[in-house]
């Protein structure tokens, strides 16, 4: 039998999904479990996107064109004209999902060895992508203390090597909610110029801004042709099965390059497509609703987190995450005895082990990721037992 | 501005679409263009198909399971057994098209300089997913005098070095149609097991098997753990648009490896599995009238050819292409010829330059590959265009 290959080996498995047969033997039993643990909204998708495709009326479900229907990619502009982001519908390129989207501009900028800053804790997936490309994921380390800001130019300066060919950040970011400042944005402008990197901005939680203004990668200027922005429609809709996502930048050179890989898979999905294009046309203000949502869902969690004796959680400004310190000895035995061992009025809550979003060995272990993707009554419930869970957990720290 | 990768530059981009702005060109003329070029069917999506999805009643539009949704997987192990493949659902990850069955079975097996022997002429995209995974194909060539048969297992053997891991075949093949006998998958079977290699198998046209037994990797004994099937709906559905596929394979190993590239990209588009899972359902006399509609669809296209002077086209076996010898001097310049300097009442013809469907430089310059994806009416305008082009074609050959 031959061997697989050694990338086989390597490409980390979810560090989310190791806790799922747990939580499945949990609800066997009868336990109500609050997932916290992952970023698939509650939230319903709005009716006039799934009606667009249930009201579709086409008899051949075709290939669109590789880059993504034209129809959608010019209303997209429209879209990203709101955020004063000035794009052509050809510097678009739609993927299926965000995941295609970042993995289509690693291969595209990136060669086998070369080096991608990132800020830590990140999102866990960058290092599957990472090893698919067979590119070296370099993180440096944000902290909770001070909510996760971007580390001084001089910790980037110092990861920079000969290798070092782009950052990668996510902002809003997917885990902390950190929301990066135009200041620290001119930052990163600063850094790629000097040192001739691109810059990769996954904007996937753009529209969940909370506590100050959300500044585009896309909008920094002197910057446009290091530029590539990882977008998706998965949470801004709550449309995460669709699978749809876009590439966007300025760099002519990239978009030739991307779209090469774009043509190699044919197409994105047609039916998501149908309603992704339907989302452009929500009215304005279902933003305003869902962002109030969210807002306020943020506002209990955090500060029922920080009641809890021994947890501290700073107050996230964008996405619907939250990464919170706990007072245990190791977040995934944590998590799992949370699944396994524990229960309060026959329920429990699964979390995210901070542990995955670091790349550096033994960083996150007091520390969990929250997805506040519940509502607020649940979101009390699920902080009820996690107060009751420290309280007896056995590897509590003192 | 940072350099873009090498992968970047070496991916190369579609041979078929290079020639659409010279169609789009001809049709702005008003000339009616055929197009023979892709394997986008004319034929309808059966409407149970779309139903399925346009009556779905969900509200929250959920990533599914990362390996598909395992009703979906359950149920297509009734479709294969109707094949007398026995397979597991747990043996069965969905994917996002064949193309990305293709790119996970590569990233899965396949390390950077590992080298994969594909009989040419073959599908173009395999040398787009060969780079993306950083692999090298290695063609043995097939001739149009035997069909394209599978070359003799002398010709495989002496492309075999300890870079080797894996032969991919596609049967029916895309693009000459041939359609493997049990001999020759014998023939496989024995070299993958002699040279502990994979048999990488896309069975994209299992159903459109006219002459013949159609054969599936998956059944050939002993060969268990190196096989690896790669799936679609596209063509068997007409759903090209959905992008769903399927890796299949008996191998744990790397149905584990693939499971951590499915995980990195969350989930395979859940509209799209919908129609798929009702596509099991549909009634068994749906493949006879398809396949009765492409086989004399191939049965006019053939004799045609042939009749048209000069022109050779053997009879292909199965899936919907034929691959056809013309008396020209460079199948790419005649290609664009026909649509940017000829026309016939009005009309003309699309095909596919054979040169994109080799690796090795040179073969393919007097072939075109011909996608009957056209009713018979259309066929014989188009084969009547093509024999007009012949006949005052500058390059053609004596």
């Amino acid at each position: 039998m031959p061997n697989i290959s050694e990338r086989g080996q390597h490409m980390p498995p979810s560090p989310i999904r190791k806790l799922v047969p747990y939580a499945e033997a949990a609800k066997k039993k009868g336990v109500t479990v609050y997932h916290l643990n992952i970023g698939q909204p509650d939230i319903e998708t709005p009716k006039p996107v799934l009606d667009a495709v249930r009201n579709s009326n086409f008899k051949i479900l075709e290939y669109s064109h590789s880059a993504g229907n034209e129809s959608y990619r010019r209303k997209l502009t429209g879209y990203y004209k709101k955020f004063d982001i000035t794009v052509d519908h050809t510097e678009i390129i739609v993927t299926t999902g965000g995941s295609e989207a970042i993995l289509f501009g690693f291969m595209a900028c990136l060669d086998p060895g070369d080096e991608v800053i990132v800020p830590e804790p990140f999102y866990a997936n960058y290092n599957g992508f990472a090893v698919e490309a067979e590119v070296k994921v370099v993180p440096v380390t944000s902290g909770i203390e001070t909510g996760f800001a971007l580390p001084p130019i001089g910790d980037f300066e110092k990861l920079i090597t000969p290798k070092t060919k782009a950052i990668l950040i996510c902002n809003p970011n997917n885990p902390t909610g950190y929301l990066y400042s135009r200041a620290e944005m001119e930052v990163l402008r600063e850094i790629c110029l000097k040192h001739n990197l691109f810059l990769f901005s996954d904007e996937a939680y753009r529209e969940f801004s909370y506590d100050g203004e959300n500044i585009s990668a896309l909008n920094l200027s002197g910057l446009e042709n290091n530029v590539v922005v990882f977008d998706t429609i998965s949470k801004r809709y709550s449309a995460c099965g669709a699978r749809i996502g876009a590439v966007v930048t300025h760099n002519r050179v990239i978009l030739d390059a991307v779209m090469k890989f774009a043509q190699a898979r044919l197409s994105p999905p047609s039916f998501a497509q149908i309603a992704a294009e339907a989302a452009v046309d929500l009215p304005d203000d279902y933003f305003d609703e869902i962002k109030e949502e969210y807002q306020s869902r943020r506002d209990l969690l955090v500060s029922l987190l920080n009641k809890i004796p021994g947890v501290f959680c700073p107050n996230p400004g964008g996405a619907f995450y939250a990464m919170a310190r706990l007072p245990i000895d190791d977040a995934d035995k944590f998590c799992q005895w949370l699944l396994e061992a524990f229960s309060y009025e026959q329920q429990t809550v699964m979390l995210a082990p901070g542990t995955g979003f670091y790349a550096t060995p033994g960083l996150g272990k007091q520390e969990v990721r929250l997805a506040y993707v519940l509502n607020r009554e649940n979101i009390a419930k699920a902080m009820e037992c996690l107060g009751k869970a420290l309280e007896v957990y056995p590897g509590r720290l003192q």
